[in-house]
């Protein structure tokens, strides 16, 4: 897979359906909460994420992050989730996001091999702790 | 990643513990069930297991599954798991197994690409339904 060098970003979120696959997971949000029918999203990150509450773990989940660059269809200006837009790659790591996803998306941008990793965050989403594999050299 | 012509294959398989990466996980199951310590094990699928009783869905859950060719360490002869040993490639197809395994270990051996599905089993494991990405040709 070829990293484009210059380009524009969207990134949508969602949560799996039942007895969906990621990759059909990701198909279908993508669409749904952008109007983009993306092609052969390739499987880039795949994350553990802790909630605590104190020494307590509240919540458990798992995140995947994939990388495409083929679609059709045309950008909605909104959605659901807010108002969209496409965001040139020197920009991305500059737009706001929860603080253990710059990590993600610098990773992803520079590399074609997958990363893991725990995030720990508090109820309130600031970030307690982070492991990545290969580890990160972003700081925020 | 080059696949073997040739070699032998152990198939572990467990359950991830809190907090860890999905890539953690397999590194330490196959620690635990072999006595191998897996260098750098590749993700090479993903998939959404359902449960059904009758029309009811009564479990989900996720499965990974990993790539590895290099280790260090001995095979363990034994382990709580049941009796271990080395299977030649050409072998590992023809091995007892759940009846969605044998679709995921073809693709895996005679492919570099990620494959994503959802198998749908009965309650004592009986395989209701497939699909694949990429479709599999493999039929037991």
């Amino acid at each position: 897979m070829k990293k484009p060098k210059r380009g524009w970003y969207a990134m949508p979120g969602g949560k799996m359906e039942r007895g969906e696959s990621i990759k059909e997971s990701v198909i279908r949000e993508v669409k749904e909460e952008t109007g983009l029918q993306i092609k052969e999203p390739k499987l880039q990150g795949a994350f553990t994420i802790l909630v605590k509450n104190k020494e307590e773990i509240i919540q458990e989940w798992m995140m995947f992050t994939f990388f495409c660059s083929q679609f059709d269809g045309k950008l909605f200006k909104k959605s659901d989730e807010g108002e969209l837009e496409w965001v040139p790659v020197s920009e991305v790591l500059n737009k706001p996001m929860a603080e253990g996803d710059r990590s993600i998306y610098k990773h992803i941008l520079e590399n074609d091999q997958m990363i893991y990793g725990t995030f720990t965050y508090t109820e309130d989403y600031h970030l307690l702790n982070v492991r990545l594999d290969p580890p990160s050299d972003s700081k925020p």
